[in-house]
């Protein structure tokens, strides 16, 4: 391997001292001489000489650099993990290089595999995919993964470390409290089921009715998508469209469970649009506890995923792989969801 | 400059062919015998062979990736903005990678340079700080900027590409909208106004009302921070606080203009708190139109800026400057808003 180009290489070849460089390279050459601003020039030129601090931090021979894949950073909830992920990561002395993998299996591997080529050695893994087939060939090669919002299924190809949410659970307590409230006809609202978190909450639901001794109504789940991707994007568009239809039902549900928040408020619109109101005539339950939950009318009752807990045990067990503090047997953490009640669920008997 | 090191020389050190190292390389070995693949991982090793696509599409000396500095994608108007990005650049064949500079200069320059290092030849810049004397280094080494939400000052250090939506005038039909309904106390709710786009807002909420000839009441401009930042993380709860401040004074106002749609919701909330029915006894006004503004109850009357349009501009000049094919003259593109008027505003006569 060749000898890094280092700021002392430049300042040799242009016979000035390192710390005029460090100026020149930092914007600090107000005073500089235009001669000596040009050799300084001529010198980074000539050795290829590529300022970075990252460089210098590469003793260890990977980048202090955490990658991070989500499936979209236009729902908020995404948006939200990203920020909390980066937390973490700076107070560790890591950055974060984010990734919209969109759920598409090729989009999430092309972004693993750059990641890597750029020394990235541990990816946090935001997608929940039922395979993780497509990223068996980087971890073989070294690649770290901890994946987020995504049990460890019997069979997985991979042995990674895991941080989840108990989904099954939280659609559980979900459904269990609509049933409570005197609830029957309670409906389901999601983009594709093919997803392991949205094929766990799909059995939460089931579980919970099925203890209720509620009939499961296949009528009752709505699946829906706009562009033939998992409607990260469009979740409100799809919350919204899902509440006409099932509100629309001869029978109709008198209770909406939806996959996450934003279909949740895309739901509120939607019964809006039919003069349905929340929750005296519709109760609908979320799922995430973004910010807005609680700032929208009424507030949104929903399941929470306590967001800065997950995400420091996912970054710092990643970042313990890469300084190699952590031992090499694959931990799986289940988390467990609370359920936040708020204004959008009310009573069967409250219902005109 | 090392040759790089290719599958074809992993394959001849393995003795086998090139197509049986991708097949490891890729997870399809369930058929290798056992002996081949230690064989092929010890190649690996021994040259220090890095599989990517990257590497290959690196003819042109750069990365066909863009980097892509954002203040939070905590907003969705960021997260939004990400996703617009992201799409024309793989139309490109450019992957995006993302950073939140939270408008910190040093972090914002640490992403810059990493991306640098990162050989990423392109950035597009999505904050607006009042310098961008931080980044006069970069540039300087060749990094190709593209500036997004704001628009050229007299006195940049940098003269590189903009594209934004002109603020000033955004924040002006905002203002004359809620003049024309007949208001004429209208709070201006924002977080720390120290950022170009911000100043700009402010500055067309004053030309409105002195064209209107109505006196600015400095007391009516909320400018709150909760965490030192600049409140892109938290901006509805700035809003439902600032909400709550203006609508306590003893000359309430009975409309509000907010700095971004985020701010917009909280207000709505904070109007709420207080008793306050929206727009029946105050009307408001966001900017953005981020997707839950036409979700929410009521609709948000809005400033739209258009994403798509905005990003393809900024992502096809920055790709022209990356491959050569735009002239070197840096362009500026301030871009028309347009008002969409929902249902969050109301005729002054109308409120009780």
């Amino acid at each position: 391997m060749p000898r890094e180009i280092t700021i002392h290489d430049v300042a040799r070849l242009a016979d000035v001292s390192p710390s005029t460089v460090s100026n020149l390279l930092n914007g600090r050459h107000h005073r500089m001489r235009p001669a000596t601003k040009v050799r300084i020039e001529q010198a980074i030129d000539r050795l290829g000489y590529t300022p970075s601090r990252l460089a210098r931090q590469l003793k260890s021979g990977y980048a202090p650099i955490i990658g991070l894949i989500v499936p979209s950073v236009a729902n908020p909830f995404w948006g939200g993990m990203a920020r909390a992920v980066e937390e973490t990561a700076l107070a560790h002395g890591y950055r974060v290089l984010l990734g919209n993998g969109e759920r598409n299996l090729d989009r999430e591997l092309a972004y693993a595999e750059e990641m890597w080529a750029q020394g990235i050695r541990g990816i946090i893994f935001g997608s929940s995919p039922l395979s993780l087939a497509h990223l068996l060939g980087l971890v073989k090669r070294g690649l770290r993964i901890v994946a987020f919002d995504r049990q460890t299924q019997r069979g997985d190809e991979l042995d990674i470390d895991s941080v989840a949410i108990d989904n099954v659970r939280g659609a559980q307590l979900a459904t269990e409290h609509l049933i409570a409230l005197g609830h029957r006809r309670i409906g389901f609202i999601s983009g594709p089921i093919r997803t392991v978190s949205r094929v766990d909450r799909l059995d939460g639901y089931r579980t919970a009715l099925a203890d209720a001794g509620i009939r499961f109504d296949r009528q009752l789940v709505w699946e829906g998508a706009e562009t033939g991707g998992f409607g990260d994007i469009e979740g409100a568009q799809l919350g919204r469209k899902g509440a006409h239809d099932l509100l629309s039902l001869p029978e109709r549900p008198t209770a909406l469970f939806t996959i996450n928040d934003m279909y949740a408020l895309g739901a509120y619109a939607g019964a809006r649009d039919l003069g349905l109101r929340v929750p005296d005539m519709v109760s609908i339950v979320g799922f995430d506890d973004i910010v807005l939950a609680d700032i929208v009318d009424p507030p949104l009752t929903t399941v929470r995923q306590p967001l800065p807990e997950m995400t420091r045990v996912a970054v710092e067990r990643l970042i313990g792989y890469l300084e190699k503090t952590t031992g090499e047997a694959a931990m799986h953490l289940s988390v467990e969801p609370a359920l936040i009640v708020r204004g959008s669920t009310t009573r069967l008997g409250m219902q005109q």
